[in-house]
């Protein structure tokens, strides 16, 4: 058993209403010294077996095809330490 | 400038059904050898200045106070490495 990570961002051209607003909220609530937020999404991908090369380009292949949207979004795959 | 990562997951104990749906789905398309998947939520919050443990203690309570809903949502920060 493994657990691979899979963090999907808005690519960087691509506005982010979601960071903003968060970002225009923060001096509101008292908090200052933040440029700019963005938010995207993260999934925990509990494989059966280990973690290995063949596993990974599964998960790779799982967040081209189902977990990101590769026109507006990247990705990132990695294995998470136990 | 340093940009600081907050990763919010549902607590273990909370049903996640968008990772659920995820984790049903993949068979249909055809991927094997995943128990289980859960779906949360990652910001990158620019800074200013750096990443001290002052900014941090910041970060920390900005998570905690709009980020994440801590009745149902654990959270991590961590400094992104350069």
């Amino acid at each position: 058993m493994a657990r691979v990570i899979v963090e999907v961002m808005l690519k960087p051209e691509i506005l982010d209403p979601q960071g903003q607003a968060i970002a225009r909220a923060l001096p509101r609530l008292g908090f200052s010294g933040v440029s700019s937020v963005r938010q995207g999404k993260r999934f925990e991908v509990e494989l059966d077996g280990p973690a290995d090369a063949a596993a990974l380009d599964e998960v790779r292949k799982m967040a081209e095809t189902l977990l990101a949207n590769t026109v507006i979004e990247d990705y990132a795959v990695r294995v998470e330490e136990q």
